[in-house]
């Protein structure tokens, strides 16, 4: 990778230059300890550089119409003079080890449209979960000047939970569907979502959605209203047609002024970097520890045993962390 | 503390003596490195007795009849000639600073029954959380014959996770409530829940109960199953009338021959112990780092500015786990 210098990055940054947070991207996704070194610099200088900005993170099963929701809404915001960053986090893209095949194809509109970045997800970046670099990306699209960085999972499984710890604003998507298609929906995704739009809310669909809808809201109205105060809406859109975008908007931009007014906006992400910054010292920790091979074979081997049952979890982690005190004196 | 030698406790768990039950207990909940080591002992010497026993997490807001339940259920238990152990759980103990005032009393009946043994949360428990002992406790409790080892959750909060970790089937008592009224419910909890009993389905509320048992599993039938193919039940109760509990008994009898039959309940047994094993050698880990002086404070500084925003994620991270390389160099 070429190296490039602190200045050359910011004033990049600064400039709005997409082929300059791209390297900076990269950069940050580096195992390079050279880079390694540079990006902490470079973090460390755009700081604070986004209290104007909504991370927005999506999910839904495949075929819900992501990428042809997030193409159309992109575009809509971008006709409201936004900037809009969309970057794609999927935890197993080290088993399949490459990039998310044709993510610029599959929003061309966008991909297109100097107001927008699209980020597939790097085949670059090791370690999905707590390795995972993409809470460093959004930063960088931010000092970039994106008004609006969208976050969407790929794939299925943990990145829910991983893409909800760094965004301001959780959107499920869903289709049409009655109670029994609306099984594939986690409990815990329901949770988390401040929003859920229900796509393809268009043709012989149109009266399904609806339906949906007030099914949805029927269940929702049983939960408890989450901490903030702020309760899960629901709302209907075509990305085929054009439909529903304004909406989606809107819901979201009364979250962000509910937020900022009550306080929570700016705690929630402070609350998300402390756990962050938790996450990746203990991460960093067991990493540094595991690489003792004395130590790694102690945990090996005592794990296997409460595996079998031959070890009680009490005395396992004595035994464990009788070697770590010997490593340490 | 009197010391007693490995052999009391063993033949005393084996005689299903309750006095030494309750030492042993207070053994593992010790902090004193000799009993810690003596407690490692005994732990692993009970090891694999438990394959017959069930254990029951029951959760449910101040005030819907736990304890009331808990009381009647565990004699209609008994009558089935079952030993039923209740064990409570409190996080927050370590700020109230004492036992749940009045377990005893609150199940008066059970507490005089020989079959029944009730351990109220411990004074002597440090750190709730990873550092709890209940978990513990149930292995001693199976030790000494109990076949029904019920956990309950006691204050709110994150006690009904902790709970879910080390129990079979996890119980959420609700009392009977139009949608509003219901709003206490967090969807989390419903989501790990395996049956939802609704209490006080008597008298004038009878009529409200039913409704509210229709109105959930309407809820309920929006979500997606879960992966062990057990779809969430929901039992009407009335602790006042003892009615009900044959129902919820017959409920958790079937999940657990549905789980024993895909052989899912002793593999998450084995999976809750690898956690907890994980967790507590995590938790061991960073004791030990963090009681390095300037470790804690490199921890403590650095956290204090990514609070502030003076310091990225990234190079705070990368400070903490400098000073840990040089620690262990």
């Amino acid at each position: 990778m070429k190296r490039f210098t602190l200045d050359y990055y910011l004033d990049g940054l600064r400039s709005k230059d997409t082929v300059v947070l791209a390297r900076a991207i990269t950069l940050v996704e580096s195992s390079r300890s050279t880079d390694q070194y540079l990006a902490d610099q470079l973090l460390n200088e755009i700081i604070n550089n986004n209290a104007q900005s909504i991370r927005i993170g999506i999910t839904g099963t495949p075929g819900v119409g992501k990428s042809s929701f997030i193409e159309g809404f992109g575009s809509f915001l971008i006709q409201q003079h936004k900037r809009v960053a969309v970057l794609a986090i999927d935890p197993t893209s080290q088993r399949t080890g490459g990039s998310i095949l044709g993510d610029k194809t599959r929003m061309e509109t966008l991909s297109k449209n100097p107001q927008a970045y699209i980020r597939p997800s790097s085949s670059g970046s090791t370690l999905g979960g707590v390795n995972n670099r993409t809470h460093e990306a959004i930063l960088l699209c931010e000092a970039a000047g994106f008004d609006v960085v969208i976050v969407e999972t790929v794939g299925v499984g943990q990145s829910e939970t991983l893409v909800n710890s760094m965004v301001d604003f959780f959107l499920l998507m869903i289709q049409p569907g009655s109670g029994d298609d609306l099984q594939g929906i986690k409990k815990g995704i329901m949770e988390m979502a401040h929003g859920i739009v229900i796509n393809k809310a268009d043709g012989d669909q149109a009266k399904l959605a609806k339906r949906s809808k007030s099914d949805l809201l029927n269940a929702l109205h049983l939960f408890a209203a989450s901490d903030t105060g702020w309760n899960t809406r629901v709302e209907l859109c075509s990305a085929l047609e054009k439909m529903g975008f304004a909406e989606v908007w809107e819901m979201i931009s009364e979250f962000r002024q509910q937020m900022f007014e009550n306080g929570l906006f700016l705690q929630n992400r402070i609350d998300q970097n402390l756990s962050w910054f938790e996450n990746r010292v203990n991460f960093g920790l067991m990493m540094q520890l595991t690489s003792d091979d004395r130590l790694s074979e102690v945990i090996e081997k005592t794990r296997g045993k409460v595996k079998s049952g031959e070890l009680s979890v009490s005395m396992a982690t004595t035994e464990v962390l009788d070697m770590v005190r010997q490593l340490l004196s």
